[in-house]
């Protein structure tokens, strides 16, 4: 087996990032813990990986709890219930927690150890393809509230993560496309040359080709890990990461979460992102085109909601949004975004009405 | 006016603390917001210190909201109602949040600033004794459960701490004599001549003298700026400021947070570990005398709860607790204490049975 580990210093953690298949039967000896026990939270999704971690962990093991993984389930009383159960397990200082699910899971997992005796260790285990790509590297945790998504939430890194493609090999075809939305946004923002390789790969992913995966999800976790570092709080570059997120936050409210799940929100994001990034970045219409083609052999997704009196309200809400405006990610050409601190709202909501992942969606018209 | 200006960093944090008679009137143009826009959250008891803080706002202000201040409304519901209501009045990354009251306000809103939008900035003007010498300082904030106090928390330092003696004017005097407790805890820790210096101004500041209550709270609050920046996350020397609080919290969880004032639970923590200090860390009669002569002076305080059945579960559950044992800070003398790591929990209970504000208390039987 090969292993790959990546050593990341995010804020005032130092973590490490392993990556390989079968990691998860193995896995125990990775995971950080001070005082040497654990407290695993995981989700009845993730049962099967779960099962394959606990046995290492024998009587380290001072809490083992399953908790919902829905979106729904996101809330700050969620994170209220881990604390419960791990002040009634004993937890201390020195203990650790560790989240084996998607990234809801390791989002509510990390908040809970954000703000327990104000801060204790944790470990990622991610079985999403998301997760593994994306949502738990970095660092931010957090829970939605009825306004708007990860609106409550900290910084606070994971001392391990354990990237293991197998673990999503129980994912239901849906989510498990989904998440290659973000690992592929990893990619198109910062790294032609894996951009490609991935473009070739799809076929192989798709059929769920665990190496395939693998070596994907890894090229979005190195991207990940490098933005990061390198802009831990998202004041600059880490602002790349949200290509596809601001009209893709809207979408997926404006289906009340239910409708489209996150990666097909992001799609349909990125989709209306390329319009106004061919009109604003100089993005080629062969590199646009070249992103749809992906975006739709991951599809079909559901249609989103498109009107504007509808996202209007939802894009307002955006986190980013400060004093100066709406923030908006675009692609120069593939492997290269840029953040444009204030494209107009009616541009947003013009290329939400006309998004589609058609490869010359707006080419006669112009 | 004197104004006394002390700049500290704490963390990735810069923060400014503002010292002076008549502050309050002044204080909005001391207060930190990137935006210039605040949300002032202050207490039903802070009221008149609100009211005088308010005009300099004007149209700045975008919430105004007046909250609990009970230790039973220190909660993580208490801060949820804070966020709901920050959200809905559209707060931003760039903007922060005004605490005005005690301890629990700026626990309170502290904690919330820490976790809406995953960290905005907050101020403190702490309107109690206690908060000015010790809760408003050094960026712990926090909310109690049901199985301990500031069991869920985060490390978030205010911005600036505006504190003004006139603010706790309007202080019921069994506020005001307690948190006088925490404020001598500061100065006893560590530095002997200030600690002279307020047993003599005692009478004055009992009699509500502004000047010497500055002076006190000036000293106290220069000693938790030194001891917070060298130590922010209490691995070391930090834990100092705990002198009197491993017993305090219990005798305080033992009432049930209603029989005993924080202030008071302390002073009764530090009387029994002036015994522990005796026997452990040579501490003369002659300080120790010192110690709860002024204690006796700050009193009389309700009987606490000695019981060693109720006392032993509530020490075990000490944040501070590791794999290694209850530590315990000690005096050696006045302006000197120490970490002991591993005190006995009979050593704790035996002198919380006996712990006495009487000059001789033990005198006679050694």
């Amino acid at each position: 087996v090969t292993v790959e580990r990546i050593a990341l210093r995010v804020g005032e953690t130092e973590s490490v990032l392993w990556l390989g298949r079968g990691l998860l039967g193995d896995a125990a000896g990775r995971l950080v813990s001070p005082s040497g026990r654990f407290l695993l939270v995981s989700s009845r999704a993730a049962r099967s990986s779960a099962d394959r971690l606990r046995p290492a962990f024998g009587r380290a093991l001072i809490l083992d709890l399953e908790i919902e993984d829905s979106e729904e389930a996101k809330t700050l009383d969620s994170v209220r219930e881990i604390a419960d159960r791990a002040f009634h397990a004993g937890v201390r200082r020195d203990d650790a927690f560790v989240a084996v699910g998607g990234g809801v899971v390791t989002d509510l997992v990390g908040f809970a150890a954000a703000i327990v005796l104000r801060g204790v260790t944790w470990n990622a285990v991610p079985t999403t393809v998301a997760g593994m790509a994306d949502a738990a590297i970095g660092g931010k945790t957090g829970v939605d509230h009825s306004l708007g998504k990860n609106l409550l939430g900290a910084f606070h890194p994971p001392r391990a993560v354990v990237i293991d493609p197998s673990a999503a090999a129980t994912l239901p075809d849906r989510d498990y496309r989904s998440g290659l939305v973000e690992a592929f946004k990893g990619v198109w923002i910062r790294d032609a040359e894996s951009s490609a390789r991935a473009e070739e790969l799809l076929p192989a992913i798709l059929t769920r080709d665990e190496e395939a995966l693998l070596e994907l999800v890894a090229a979005a976790a190195r991207i990940k890990v490098d933005i990061v570092c390198s802009d831990p709080k998202e004041r600059g570059e880490r602002r790349l990461l949200n290509f596809g997120h601001t009209l893709g936050h809207a979408f997926e409210a404006a289906g009340s979460y239910r409708e489209l799940r996150h990666g097909e929100a992001v799609a349909w994001g990125i989709a209306a992102a390329l319009t106004i990034s061919r009109d604003r970045a100089g993005l080629s219409e062969a590199h646009a085109a070249r992103v749809r083609e992906v975006l739709a052999l991951l599809g079909p997704f559901p249609e989103p909601v498109r009107s504007a009196e509808i996202l209007r309200p939802l894009l307002s809400r955006d986190k980013k949004a400060t004093a100066r405006g709406l923030a908006g990610v675009l692609l120069e050409k593939i492997g290269r975004a840029r953040v444009d601190e204030d494209v107009p709202e009616a541009e947003w909501l013009a290329a939400a009405a006309t998004a589609s992942f058609g490869v010359s969606a707006r080419g006669s018209s112009r």
